[in-house]
């Protein structure tokens, strides 16, 4: 019974059935009808005129915003558990040409302007030190926790007023929509965001992801610097497709919801006790002794250890209501 | 009628089964028994251990391939035609971290160890230049030529004796071993070939293409230039699952010869007057008035011209034979 | 007797004695009285408001101003002879982080209009190439001539009709004014000159070379660049003084007088047909057997060979007035 | 009274005659009798064979140290404070080409292999972060603290048994040696030191800075990327002729000394209570208020805030005795 990632989740029917039917002929990289239509798409999706690409990887997403919106000579600040930081091997380093990390603090990975601002604080404004251009944000967090709409702008006017890009890292942000029931736009560019990776495989995708430009004039140079990178499938057509599915009948929202509501589900046999952070998305942070932690697995429960006496518990979209039903009860059988 | 490029061919259903087939539950990145496979799958198929690492593109598995070869201060030789110099925005330089391209010429973009020589001797060996590291050739080349066992290995003898690295972009691997007939091991590392981009997409895959290295030690380092470059895919046994549907039962032969046969014939009508070039794989160029070009558009032929009087036929593994003919007839007429 | 390069002069007596001068308490880095001069001076030279930043040598002004003017996924256009295509280790590929050179050919190193066009219709402008983005030419070039203003303002109206940034490379710049005798604002910002790297180290400086920028906001992320490649000396202030001892009294003029007039000499008793190309500034291509190069040596001349039966004679501010007469007369003995 | 930084200081006469003694024709680049003798001169100095180049600044030597011991895609362990992370505006990540510094925390910007391993143990082994390659300290550190050659050797001893590269900032390594008394070698490689950015400019230079390797096979690429970084001056006999003349008759120790003696000399002023830090080197860090700092700048101090409460007093090779006591009898009347 899965609960380590939802990276090996399967693969939605919906998504199964359009790789299926884009199985037809049609034009090369880019240039097919699905993959032109996703601008279209989602600025219905966000209400306001976006540019969408898809790439293969959420770590090329987030490499490309960061791109457009720091210079090589540049820094960005992020959370010091942020996704950028510690998971991606130096990809922004690598697609920004050596822009600079600047971490910030926070519980559970989630920025306040405050914690932004103390960051920004302690760089002098001269030549010797990489000057700030962007802030990026997870939403949800690597620790399953959500930013609000006003938190959300309350970091956009900060952007706004220090001058730096705004990045939303949304390979949850399906989960964070879901959780808070907004409008997609009020989580990204009516709060002040210019660029979003939306994630579509943790929630049912196979190969694509979405990078979003709120600000069209962005999407120029990307369009060179994914081409560059290696990310514009010759297939386009299976990408668009996929993400068409998702956005068909809302199953990204589906999805997501069924994947947090797995997660509440543990959260709730777990009890405050037990829970390190308050469950918004779809992963659960628990205490558990080593002890503990082997009963679970002893009954085939399958998860990652995090930190000494902690626990991730990560549900997804197809989570088996059983198996989540059997690993409460498990829990609160501890 | 398509014939303007085999990256518009359908997914074959060995793969299409595949994806369905993988879609259950198992671990993320290339943790997965699919990935890890690979290795062990292309090392039977080649005949000596290598490392097989999947990528979303040529260009991603051409630009790590150099990048493994050449420093960012040395250079590559390569054909003035080739599709790193001129078709892949300059992912090389990207990869390699500026790496300079040395472009040398032969007709249907085809090298020779004698045109080699040539721009290997234009190179002052002082710090003032970049030195050259790497010779990197097309089989099939971008113009549909192959470069036979001998030929491949008469370039890995010069590779060998100037300490260069030597890699084969592959993107029509497929059809260069299907035309020749003979085992793969002849045309990569029995010829002293160091790493061989193979590929599968226009070959009937949908979005994994292969790295191979013949010489493990070069796949440490690209292990993480991988990761970093957003290309290690978290649902990765969606792409092993890709190739080795097209491994089992040398689907992977039988696509390509039937894109190889269906070029034959279109080169048989066509003829040697009209014949560009000698048509080895799956690519025929032929001279075509701007008159006759429009004749066969009008008839519902879809191709690109290539130069004035000139126009490029693709096939493919899905070339629908009645086109083919059709295709073939309309030439005889002209 | 050194014909061999202009790198190997000595430093010129002003500059010494502006070298002592410096010597005193002062600021550090570019924060002293003597650097923040500079850009008034020289806009001063020029007739407009320029920014002027002192780096240590013409590789670093070069690849400052491409970075400046192309981004990592353009390309530039340069002459096949240009210094910064063959002699400059891949620094504008380091400094741009990858940008490519298109090479355009021209008999001397020189560029034209329509050599310049031949090179830009090769590029299809698609995401799958790097589009132009900079022209740099050479000013005197790498062959001894010189670009008039007409000449160089035909090229700086294609860059403005293109959308190309322009720069020259003006490691030699003082020979080219001193041998028009023409404002140096005619070879530059006049005829659509972005930036200019102005040599002085060549022409009697020791370690000090300048970047122009013509477009004064093209210096913001300049100035980053140039401390992020270890090109702001913290004692920058012997770098200015060194151009303004030039500066004063147009010593700068004075020495590339002394060079050209010295080469002159040696065009006129080489005669005509000895001469490869014109002498239009401090540079003379002699045809002469290998024979003959070895008579001249044998008598204590030092110069480089220039390709089979060539060879190049360089002079310099220094040059020894008796040396140079007894060069001449030796060529005419040949 | 300038104490305010040891870049502002004058150029020792032993260099200012050097420079005007190299002002005769030599050949260009790095070429001529001087520099070919650096190896030579530091190789005896350091007691085994050594590769030493000549680069304009610290930076330059810092970065090129760094790209020669971590690949883009590793990262490099440092102090929080460290002139590599705050000071040189990114040059590490332009050189390496976005390696990542990882840092670490110790008392007055000084390491010990305690501070280190912790950075490590934080790095997980896998392809998902950054690989640590390299370790740099600052000796004397950024704070006026030396590394003494057993802390050194600590340090070494964990690279060793870790695989990091050991790179040691020495732009105050005279200062460090002077106050130690010791060998250069037991601060360097017989402690395990890869390579030295070894410190000319602030201890009496003008324009030269020390690159230092060690294991001499470290060097190969290095002249490529000195070269592709615009450091290769093409005058370059006048760096050499800096270095050497502050080798010969152990210039620099006596200049370090002067400057230290002066630190002292403040520091026995300041007195325990107003020490922040032990001195020494050419650093004192003392605890003043906003009016004392002001008392002392109305008698004609120049000298930086650093922080708070506290203020930076740097002496220099040619500080002048009467200011240094006049200041110390300022702070003692404080």
């Amino acid at each position: 019974m899965r609960f380590f990632s939802d990276n090996a989740a399967a693969v939605c029917p919906e998504v199964m059935a359009a790789l299926e039917a884009a199985n037809r002929l049609d034009t090369a990289y880019d240039g097919d009808a699905l993959s032109r239509s996703l601008s279209g798409r989602f600025s219905e999706l966000f209400g306001r005129e976006v540019v969408a690409l898809w790439v293969a990887t959420g770590t090329a997403a987030n490499s490309l915003a960061l791109a457009a919106l720091c210079p090589p000579h540049g820094s960005i600040v992020c959370h010091r558990d942020a996704h950028v930081q510690n998971d991606e091997c130096g990809a922004p380093e690598f697609y920004t040409h050596g822009a600079k990390l600047l971490t910030a603090e926070g519980e559970g990975a989630k920025l306040t302007p405050d914690a932004v601002e103390e960051v920004l604080a302690g760089v002098r404004a001269d030549v010797h030190q990489v000057q700030p251009h962007a802030l990026t944000i997870t939403n949800a967090t690597e620790y399953g926790l959500v930013y609000t709409p006003e938190e959300t702008a309350a970091l956009g006017a900060l952007c706004r007023d220090r001058g730096l890009g705004f990045h939303v890292d949304g390979a949850r942000f399906a989960n964070a929509v879901a959780r808070l029931g907004c409008d997609p736009s009020e989580l990204t560019w009516r709060a002040g965001v210019d660029a979003l990776s939306f994630g579509f495989v943790k929630n049912g995708g196979m190969s694509a992801e979405m990078l979003i430009f709120f600000r069209p004039e962005l999407a120029a140079a990307t369009l060179y610097r994914r081409k560059r990178a290696g990310h514009l499938l010759s297939k386009g057509r299976y990408l668009a497709a996929q993400v068409l599915a998702m956005l068909d009948g809302d199953v990204w929202l589906g999805n997501a919801r069924a994947a947090n509501d797995a997660a509440a589900r543990l959260a709730e046999a777990a009890g405050t006790e037990r829970l390190v952070l308050p469950v918004e998305a779809n992963e659960v942070f628990v205490r558990v002794t080593a002890e503990e932690a082997e009963t679970l697995r002893a009954q085939g429960f399958d998860f990652y250890d995090w930190g000494p006496g902690e626990a991730r518990l990560v549900t997804s979209w197809d989570s088996d209501p059983a198996a989540v039903d059997a690993l409460a009860a498990a829990i609160r059988a501890l």
